[in-house]
């Protein structure tokens, strides 16, 4: 459908279908019927309709429960969203079905600086721009950790830091699009200078950017062995390496380990008290750290947060570590077309 | 209606036109029909139906704009809610029109901790309990400065600290209720011990009891004059009188205004940086201290958020400093009262 044009809901009974099609699958007539509050005589035209445009197939069968094998409706074989998720350093394109299932993905390094709008000319079909941490925070909502809740956080840590926030099952970036802007939270009087003018913000103490920078330094000024052994055999050091020499033990990396995830525990404890989620997830490459920077985030956050706000309240790693981004595209994009014009409203 | 018992919307259509003419006063019959986008013959029965309930007035007349007058239609005269506002030390009842306007309030002393069921007694109509800083938002909401904003912190300071979240006009609570607890957001490593356990928490330093206890410490130690005479004079201390000898110059109360309006500054500095609100209010008995505390509090918000989420965010005293409790307890139930029930849905 990209190639030859697209076809998009005409009403909001169609769109309210896609998206349930898309969010659960195949269903039977009956089970979107009940689904959607429709009657089925509605739903049917509708569906027909939908068929007609190629955004749906009705033909399929369910698998036999004993007896005949009921007809179920599905999203079209062909219908195709593309999600593209560009990092400061990368740019990853996918391309999913109407289920938002990855059906083939490409990566390669950009310098996003050079080139940012290099993706904002003419495509030939709807196109939706939004920052990595939203399009993570949307890739979790559908196909992570968060799918069962309507109230999340997702944190990301990478060569910055950022936060999505999610209330009631929709992305919130409040009246000027900064919300979750979580990096420059000052956890410290005092600290390393930022690129923002301040000195003790998270981002200048936990990105991929200042594990780097302290990582160099514990290098060449001969504290820490292990990270000295890993520059000179590759050149650089980046939050992996550092990940890598904390689990060998390495003492110094071990504290830029524990710091860090103090410090943003920290940051995570006054969300969780004032905005009450019931799921923290945390991604971005500099997540990759792993389990000791999962125990002292949890350590922190159950400590200083109340009770009543962290009674069920899960924080955990992204089990999208690769994908979350690119589907989150996939389903922006998504939600836009399958949205039916203003006009067409009954 | 609250005595001999009260009626409420049939259908969706019915709740919209009543909030309608709540929010906006009384509205022609085209003008309503634009509103909520039905037809004026659809618009015409249902409040035809609203008249027969007694709910709404169709018998009004707008002032002549030089030809006829044009009838209007609006709540009905005899519509009454109850909002009631619970603090730690006293109770406020009021009774409203159909618009929420005030028509009569009552204020008494209770303490909460002995009779804090004393209102869920059968009343003999609809009743909601929230807590005071939920209802002084949604009092901010509908009369105060935040009626003109869809996103809005409101953040009260009394005998504790609390704030009250709206996103898209609507007031965020949290899956477990605790959303907007904000007494307890670490400020400092050290400090008071604070009644939750931790040391650090921003109530531990300034909320009222914060202050009170301050300036009793103050005043016997004889480091401030003007609280020790009135403390003499009164027997107690109170954030009033903080408020009072910092006008005066004492440079005790001076100091106790300027930290705790600091570090409530850096509390909502790191809100605004996260949730990207369209304006930030502050009421409470202790935000009386006036304006040097919003003069401290915008210097460090405006200095620690990044310019994209202040750069449009007014920070203001609130206008409702003994109303919107009560108000915004009378916009709950009008709520819940004018929400039609769900089987009615078209």
């Amino acid at each position: 459908l990209l190639c030859d044009g697209y076809a998009r809901a005409e009403n909001p009974y169609q769109a309210h279908l896609l998206k349930v099609l898309r969010d659960r699958g195949s269903l039977s007539r009956a089970a979107m019927s009940e689904t959607i509050g429709l009657s089925r005589t509605k739903v049917s035209v509708e569906l027909d309709r939908l068929a007609q445009l190629r955004l749906i197939n009705s033909g399929g069968l369910a698998p036999s429960l004993g007896g005949r094998r009921p007809a179920i409706v599905g999203t079209d074989p062909d219908v195709r969203f593309v999600g593209v998720d560009i990092g400061a350093t990368s740019v990853d394109v996918a391309v999913t079905d109407g289920e938002l299932r990855l059906l083939g993905r490409l990566s390669d390094s950009i310098n996003v600086r050079q080139e940012p709008d290099m993706l904002s000319q003419e495509l030939g079909c709807p196109v939706m721009v939004d920052n990595d941490v939203n399009i993570m925070a949307l890739g979790e909502m559908h196909a992570g950790t968060a799918r069962s809740v309507e109230d999340f956080l997702f944190i990301k840590l990478g060569t910055s830091i950022g936060c999505g926030i999610v209330l009631q099952g929709q992305l919130h970036r409040g009246p000027s699009g900064s919300a979750g802007d979580i990096g420059h939270l000052q956890v410290e009087n005092l600290g390393p200078a930022c690129a923002c003018g301040n000195v003790g913000c998270l981002e200048a103490f936990f990105s991929g950017a200042a594990l780097e920078r302290d990582a160099l330094q514990a290098a060449r000024s001969g504290q820490s062995p292990a990270l000295a052994d890993r520059l000179e055999s590759t050149g650089f050091l980046t939050a992996v390496d550092v990940g890598v020499a904390a689990s060998s033990g390495d003492p110094v990396a071990v504290a830029l380990v524990r710091d860090g995830a103090r410090r943003l525990g920290q940051v995570i404890a006054a969300l969780v008290s004032f905005i009450n989620p019931a799921l923290v997830v945390i991604g971005g490459g500099v997540a990759n750290l792993g389990h000791s920077l999962l125990a002292e985030v949890r350590s922190v956050v159950y400590q200083r947060s109340l009770p009543l706000a962290t009674g069920n309240l899960p924080i955990v790693l992204s089990g999208l570590p690769t994908q979350g981004g690119v589907i989150g595209g996939a389903r922006l994009i998504s939600d836009a077309v399958l949205c039916a014009p203003r006009s067409a409203a009954p």
